[in-house]
C-alpha cells in the first residue's frame, strides 16, 4: 500500500507541525510504502510574491523531517518541482476538469471571502486541487493522510480520476482513499493560531533557553493570581502543551495540583518546558549533525525514485490520450 | 529574430490552411529562425473526448507541412507534448495569472456563449492562453504570426511576462510581438466556413478527380442560368478560388467573361480545378513520397533542438522563482 503526502516549504517546523503531521508520518513510514514530498510548486500558489528562498527552504525542510525521525531508508523523500511529470499531468487534468468543480471547493470559497487571498485569485490558486490530484495519482497512491478539512480535495481527486477513466475508457489510475488523521491541533502560546508572524510557536531547533523563554510567556488561566488560587487547566494553554508532551501520569498530577492550587504556574511551566526540551533536544542535535551534502544526496536519490515512477505512469497516460 | 507558431493536429490540411497559414510559414522560414510546433496539448482542450488519434495526426501534420514546402533544414519542427517544459512553465504562469485576465479574453467570452463550448468549460480551456504564452516565451520568440482575432491572446502573453518580471524583479523573458498576417480566408465550396463536417473543403492530398468533383459542386452566382446571362463574380465562390489560385491575368479575364456572359460556369470551374490541381499536385506527390521513418527522424531532431532551448530557459526561470 502506498501513501503519498506533501508539505509546503514555507519556513521552519514548529511543535504544531511535529504533533500534527510528522508524528503521523513516522507511524505511516513503518506501515506503508511512503512518498513524502516538498510541495514547492504549491508554495508558489499563494507565496509567489514573498521573496522566499524556496530552494533553501526545501532542503531545510527535508533536513528537519530527517531530524524528526523520518527515515529515507523507509520513505521516499523528494521535491515536487524536480518531477516535471506532475506539471504534465496537472495540465492534462486541467483539460478535463470543469471550472464549476473547482469553484465549489469549500477551501476556495472560504479564501475568496478573505481579502488577502481574493487579491491572489490566480489560475494556479483555483486549480490547486488539480495539481494535488496529479501529485497523488501519478504514484498510484492508495492512501493519503488528510485532516477533515481536506476531504473535499480528495473527493475531487477521485472525481477527476473517474472522469478521466470515463472519457478515455481506460482505468489507469487508482482512486486514492483517505487516512483521516485525528488533528492534534496545538494552539500558539498566546492562544491564537500558531504563526511565525505572531511569534507564538516553538521551533524544532530552539535551544532549551529559548523554549523556556517562550513557555514562560504562555497564556495561563487568568483566574489564578496566587499559587493557592484554584486553577482551571481546561482554559490554560500550558495545559494543552502538557497534554501534548508530558506523560499521562504527569498530566493527571498537574491537572489536580492546578485545580487544588498546590502548584504554581511558574513551576508548572518549568515542567512543561522540560518535557518539550526532551522532545526537541534529539531533533535539534540530529539536525545540527546533518550535513547539507548528505541531505542533497538523499534528495537526489528520492527524486530519482519518484521520477522513475512518474515517468512510467505518464507513459501510460500519454498512450491513452494521444 | 525568432518566430514561434503552432497548429493543432485535428485533421488533414485543406486549401484554407494552405492559404491561411502554410504559405505564410513558408515566407517566414526564409527570413527568420522559425519554430513550428504541433499543438497536441492544445488539441486536448476542446477535443479531449473525440477519440482522435492525436499521435498519428501529429505525425501526419508534420508530414503535410513538409509536403507543402516547410523545410526542416530551415525551421525547427517539433511536438508540444514532447517538451514537458511547456507544462512546467504553464503551471508557473498559472500561479501568477489572475482569473479575471483570463475571463475577459474575448475568445473565452465568445465560447461561453456557445453551448458546445460552455459545456466544456474546463480549467484547461480557461487557461488556454497561459499555455500559449508558455509555448512562445519559453523560446524567447521575438515574433508570433497571428490573425487579428488573436491579438488579445498575445497582449495577454505580454501582460503575463511583464507581471512575472514585476514580481521577480528580473527580466528573463522577451515580450513577443505580433506579425499580423492578412488573413486570406477562403470560404468553403458551399459558401459556409470550411469544415470537415460540411464536406466543403479540398484537402491537400486529394486527386485531380476528387478536386474536380468538389469544384464542380461549388456554389456560383445563382442569377446565372444560361451561359449568356451576365454574372456577378463577386458573389461567386468559384471566383474566390480563382482569386486565391489563378494568375492575375486569368482572374481578370474570367471576371470580364463572367460579367459579359461569354464563359459558362462549367468551363470556369474546369479552369479553377486545373489551377488548384497545379498547387496540390506537387504537395500530393511529395507527401506520397515521404516515408514515416523520415518524418519521425525529423521530429526527433526538432524535439531535441526545442528541448535544449526550453531546458535552458527553465533553468533560468527556476533560479528566479525558487
Ligand atoms: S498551574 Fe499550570 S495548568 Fe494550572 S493555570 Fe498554571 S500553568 Fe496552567
Ligand atoms: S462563370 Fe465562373 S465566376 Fe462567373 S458565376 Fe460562373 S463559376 Fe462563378
Amino acid at each position: 500500500m502506498r501513501v503519498v503526502s506533501g508539505m509546503r516549504p514555507t519556513g521552519k517546523l514548529h511543535l504544531g507541525h511535529y504533533i500534527g503531521v510528522i508524528k503521523n508520518w513516522k507511524n505511516l513510514q513503518d506501515n506503508y510504502q511512503c512518498m513524502f514530498f516538498v510541495a514547492d510548486w504549491h508554495a508558489l500558489s499563494t507565496k509567489y510574491d514573498e521573496g522566499l528562498n524556496l530552494k533553501e527552504l526545501s532542503i531545510e525542510l527535508i533536513k528537519e523531517w530527517i531530524a524528526c525521525g523520518i527515515d529515507p531508508q523507509k520513505a521516499t523523500l523528494f521535491i515536487q518541482s524536480a518531477i516535471k511529470e506532475h506539471a504534465e499531468l496537472y495540465l492534462i487534468f486541467n483539460m478535463i476538469t470543469p471550472i464549476s468543480w473547482l469553484e465549489r471547493n469549500p477551501t476556495y470559497k472560504d479564501a475568496m471571502n478573505q481579502p488577502e487571498y481574493k487579491k491572489k485569485n490566480n489560475a494556479g490558486f483555483l486549480t490547486y486541487p488539480v495539481l494535488q490530484t496529479a501529485d497523488i495519482v501519478i504514484y498510484d497512491a492508495d492512501l493519503v493522510p488528510i485532516g477533515e478539512d481536506q476531504k473535499p480535495h480528495l473527493e475531487l481527486a477521485r472525481e477527476i480520476v473517474r472522469h478521466f477513466h470515463y472519457i478515455y475508457k481506460m482505468e489507469i489510475f487508482k482512486e486514492p482513499k483517505e487516512i483521516l488523521t485525528e488533528v492534534a491541533r496545538l494552539p500558539g502560546l498566546d492562544g491564537r493560531k500558531m504563526s511565525k508572524s505572531y511569534n507564538n510557536a516553538i521551533y524544532l531547533d530552539e535551544t532549551s533557553d529559548e523554549i523556556w523563554q517562550k513557555v514562560r510567556m504562555a497564556k495561563t488561566d487568568p483566574a489564578r493570581i496566587k499559587k493557592t488560587d484554584p486553577g482551571h487547566p481546561e482554559v490554560c494553554i500550558v495545559f494543552d502543551y502538557h497534554k501534548a508532551f508530558s506523560s499521562e501520569e504527569e498530566v493527571k498530577e498537574i491537572e489536580e495540583a492546578c485545580k487544588n492550587g498546590t502548584i504554581g504556574c511558574v513551576e508548572c511551566k518549568k515542567r512543561c518546558a522540560k518535557n518539550i526540551e526532551k522532545i526537541i533536544a534529539p531533533i535539534r542535535d540530529k539536525k545540527a549533525s546533518l550535513q547539507n551534502d548528505e541531505i542533497l544526496d538523499i534528495i537526489k536519490e528520492g527524486n530519482k525514485k519518484a521520477k522513475s515512477l512518474a515517468e512510467k505512469k505518464m507513459k501510460e497516460v500519454n498512450k491513452v490520450i494521444f
